[in-house]
C-alpha cells in the first residue's frame, strides 16, 4: 500500500475562482505556447561547442524578449560565458511578500550523432502530441512551463501571491562554471526563499514526482602517449608499446565485472540509503522486462545488492562517456597510435565530495599507469551531490501542486542526474531547491531524438500556476 | 665478425662499358627524375577513402603514360577496384630469354592526422636531399627508381639481358583484394622467372639490405553495442553496462603486460627461429637508447626472451589500430554511449594461417564477451607471411646488385610488415620475390611526415640497373 506523505487534496487556500481564470488562459493559449516551444528549440543552442556561441546569443536575446512580452521586467546579464537571462515580476516587492527564483537553461546537449536523429534535432516535429526535437524536454519545455503560468496570471490580472525571479542560464550542459560567480555577484537582488527547479524526471505519465536528491558529478579526461608518431605496426609492432591497449589494461581495472568500482577509497564517504528511503524507492513503478526494452539492451547489469531505482539514484558509478584512439575511418590503417584518450564521468551520492573522489581516482590511474605511457589527466567540471528533507513544509507544499494539476499521488524520488548549481543556491543564496521535474524517462534527454510530452507541458503549466500560493503559504 | 654470404664484389659478368653508359645516364637525368617524383606523389592517391577515386585515376593514368614515355609498351588494366598499370619492355621475347616482373603500387595510406604534417603531404617538399610528402617512400619513389634504371637502358639503347614486366596497382594499402584475380587472369602475359619488388626497408643508410621474410597479416573490426541508444549517464548509469567499459575489459585480455597475446592456440603454428636466422639478426645494428629516441617512446616494450629485431620482425603481434566511442569532441557528453568499436590487426609469422588465427581470436572473443553486449566481428583483408631461402642462387644475385650500388655489404633481413600478394606470386606464377627495400626506419611510411632519401633514390636506381645482368646470369 502506498504511503501517504501528505494531505491527499489541494490545500484549497487560493481562491478557487482566480486560479480558475488562470487555468482557462493557459487552456486558451495553448496552441501559442506550443508554437513558441518550437521557436525556442529552432535555436541550435550548444553550449560545449565554440562554434554555436552566436545560437547561444541568439536564444538568450529570444527568451529575453519573450520575457518582456509576457509582462515581466527582463534583461541579459552577461558573464564571462554566456549570458543569464533575469526576469522578474513587475513593481515593487512588498514588504513581507515571499520571493521565489525559478532557474532555468537555455542552452543544450551536442545534437551528434546526427544520424541516429529521425528528424533535424533544431526544427520541431510534432507527433501524436509529442514535439521532438533537442531541448525540448532538456530544459526548453520545462521552464517555458513556468513562463507560461506566470503569464497566465499576469495577463489575466489575477494577483499573485509572492514575488518571482527567473534565471536562466547558458552553461548548464558543461558545468554552469560562471553561474557561482553570478549569483554571488548578484547575491541581494537573487534572495529569495525557496528556488525551483523543472530539470529532473517522472517516473512515468502516472507519477509526477517531487526529487529530494541528486547524484553530483566529476569528471576526468585520460590520455596515454606512447610514441612521438603513429608508428607502422608492420614495421615496429612487437617491440613498442600499443596506448590504445594500454588505456584499455587501464580503463579495465577501473571498475569490476559485476559494476562495482574497484578504486581504493572510492565508496568510503558513500551515505548508504536508509530503511525509509528504500521504502519510499520501492514505490516507483519498474519492470525489469520494460526498462530492459527502453535501453534497447540484451540484459540488465549493475552493482549486485540493489534494486535499478538504487542503481540509478543512490549509488556512485564510473563511465566511459568517450574513446578516441587512431584510425577510425573506412577501411584499415595499419598503425601502432601514437595515442589514445578516453572521456570519464563519476556520478557522486551524499557525502562523496568530488575533489576527494578524484584524487583518489587520479592516484589510483597514477599508480596503476605502466612505464611505457605518459599519463596526462584533465579533471573538468565537478558538482557536489544534494540532499533535502524530503517531509519539510517546503516539500509537501510542492507534492500539493503536483496533486492539484495531475490528479495522481506523487512520488519522493531520488534523480541520478546531477544539477551541481542546486548545492550553489543553498551555499550562495542559503535557498532551499524543490525539485518539480517534467521529464519522462524515455524522453532522450542527452540523447537523439529527443522529446517533451505536451500533454505534460500543459499540466506542468497547471503545476506552476498552483504552486505559488502553495509556496506562499509556507514560507 | 659479420658474416659472408656471398662473393664480396661485383661478378663482372655484365658489360663494364655498358652498365657505365646506364648508370651515366641516371645521373645525367637525376634532377629529372626528383621532379618526375614530386609530380607522381602529388595525387592523393588514397585507396581506403572512396571519394578518392578520381585522384587514383588520375594516378594511374599519369604513371601509365610516364611508362610510355621513357619507352615501355604501357595500358591500363581495369579491375573492380583501382586498375593496375601493366608496363612491358618492347619487342618480342626471345627464345630462353629470362623475364623477371617489378611489382610496385602507386596507391598510398590516409595522410590524416593532418594537424602534425610539417607540410601539405601531397605537396612535395625537398630539405636536405630528402623528399617529405605521403608516398615519398611507399611506394611512389621506390617504383620509379626503378622505373628510371630501365629509362635508362631504354634511351641509350644497351641492350637489356632480360625482358622486363612491370605492374603497378592502385590497391596494397587496402589488402590488394584484386590482385589475385588479376594475376589468375593475365596468368599467361605475366608469367615470369622471379619478381622483384622494393617496398620493404633497409636497417639504416649504411645498412643496404634482401629481406628473405615478411610477416602476414589478419585485421578483425570488433563492435560492441549495449543500449539501443546513448544514454543520459546521470538518469541510467549505475543500470545498465557501458560499451565502452565492456570494449576495455575484453581487449584488455588479449595481450598481457608484458606483450604475450593470452587468446589460446595463438602461437601454436609459429616456426621458431633457427640460430643461423638468430646470428644474421644479430648482425643488424640496434641501439636501444637510439631506437627508444626514434619511436619517441618512455620506455621499450616487447615479448620477453626476444631482441627487438626478433620482436618486430619474427614474432607474431595483435595491435589495436583505433578506437572509437561516445563524444569525442570539445567539452564533454555525460552519455553511456549506446556503442564501442576497435579496429585491431595481427601481424603474423610463418607458419601461421590468418584463417585459423583470425577464428581462434573471434573464438576467444565470443567467448569472453559479456551477456549485457552484442557483439559483431568484422574480418578484414588478410594475408600469410612468407619466408624465401636466404642462401639460393637468386637471393645472392640480389645481394650482388645492391653491392655493386651501394659499395657496402648488405645484409639479410625479416621484415614486420606484409606484403601478402609475395604469396599470391608464389602461387600464381610459381615465382619468387626477390625484396630489395629502399626505405629507412626513419621514413614515416603509414606516419605523418613520410619522406624519401634522395641519395637511396638515386642508389636504388644504380642497384636496378646492376640487377638485371646479375639475374639473367642466375636465371
Amino acid at each position: 500500500m502506498p504511503l501517504r506523505l501528505f494531505p491527499g487534496a489541494s490545500s484549497g487556500r487560493v481562491p478557487g475562482m482566480e486560479l480558475d481564470k488562470v487555468r482557462q488562459y493557459l487552456k486558451d493559449n495553448y496552441d501559442r505556447f506550443v508554437q513558441e516551444l518550437g521557436e525556442h528549440v529552432r535555436f541550435a543552442s550548444v553550449s560545449a561547442q565554440p562554434d554555436h556561441r552566436p545560437q547561444m546569443d541568439a536564444c538568450a536575446e529570444w527568451l529575453r524578449a519573450h520575457c518582456q512580452r509576457i509582462g515581466l521586467e527582463a534583461r541579459l546579464a552577461p558573464t564571462p560565458g554566456n549570458p543569464v537571462v533575469v526576469a522578474k515580476t513587475p513593481g515593487p516587492r512588498r514588504a513581507g511578500e515571499p520571493v521565489f527564483l525559478v532557474y532555468g537553461h537555455y542552452d543544450v546537449q551536442p545534437a551528434d550523432p546526427l544520424e541516429l536523429w529521425k528528424s533535424d534535432p533544431f526544427e520541431p516535429r510534432i507527433e501524436k502530441n509529442v514535439m521532438y526535437a533537442r531541448g525540448a524536454c532538456d530544459n526548453k519545455g520545462q521552464h517555458l512551463a513556468h513562463l507560461n503560468a506566470v503569464e497566465a496570471y499576469l495577463k489575466t490580472g489575477t494577483p499573485l501571491p509572492c514575488h518571482l525571479t527567473f534565471i536562466f542560464e547558458g552553461e548548464e550542459e558543461v558545468g554552469s562554471s560562471n553561474l557561482a560567480a553570478f549569483l554571488a555577484q548578484n547575491q541581494e537582488e537573487l534572495a529569495c526563499d525557496a528556488v525551483v527547479i523543472s530539470d529532473t524526471g517522472m517516473p512515468s505519465r502516472k507519477h509526477p514526482a517531487l526529487t529530494y536528491a541528486l547524484r553530483g558529478i566529476a569528471s576526468l579526461e585520460i590520455k596515454l602517449t606512447g610514441p612521438g608518431r603513429d608508428l607502422h605496426s608492420g614495421i615496429f609492432g612487437g617491440s613498442v608499446d600499443n596506448p590504445a591497449m594500454a588505456l584499455c589494461q587501464l580503463l579495465a581495472q577501473l571498475r569490476d565485472k559485476k559494476g562495482r568500482i574497484t578504486v581504493p577509497g572510492f565508496y568510503d564517504d558513500v551515505a548508504p540509503l536508509s530503511a525509509f528511503e528504500r521504502k519510499q524507492l520501492a514505490r516507483l513503478p519498474h519492470s525489469d522486462r520494460d526498462y530492459k526494452k527502453m535501453l534497447g539492451v540484451k540484459a540488465l547489469f549493475g552493482e549486485a545488492g540493489y534494486t535499478a531505482w538504487e542503481q540509478r539514484t543512490a549509488r556512485p558509478t564510473l563511465e566511459i562517456n568517450g574513446l578516441t584512439s587512431g584510425y577510425q575511418g573506412v577501411g584499415s590503417k595499419t598503425i601502432v597510435p601514437s595515442w589514445a584518450s578516453a572521456k570519464l564521468t563519476m556520478r557522486l551520492v551524499a557525502n562523496q565530495k568530488p575533489r576527494k573522489v578524484l584524487a583518489a581516482v587520479q592516484r589510483h590511474l597514477k599508480k596503476i599507469c605502466p612505464p611505457t605511457m605518459k599519463l596526462e589527466l584533465h579533471p573538468g567540471h565537478s558538482g557536489d551531490p544534494y540532499l533535502m528533507a524530503p517531509t519539510s513544509p517546503l516539500a509537501k507544499a510542492g507534492l500539493r501542486a503536483l496533486q492539484t494539476a495531475f490528479q495522481l499521488e506523487p512520488v519522493l524520488l531520488r534523480e541520478g542526474g546531477s544539477i551541481p548549481i542546486v548545492n550553489d543556491f543553498k551555499k550562495i543564496l542559503g535557498a532551499e531547491t524543490l525539485l518539480l521535474g517534467l521529464s519522462l524517462p524515455d524522453d532522450n534527454a542527452h540523447s537523439p531524438n529527443e522529446k517533451f510530452d505536451l500533454g505534460i507541458f500543459a499540466k506542468g503549466m497547471d503545476m506552476s500556476a498552483a504552486l505559488w500560493p502553495e509556496l506562499a503559504q509556507v514560507k
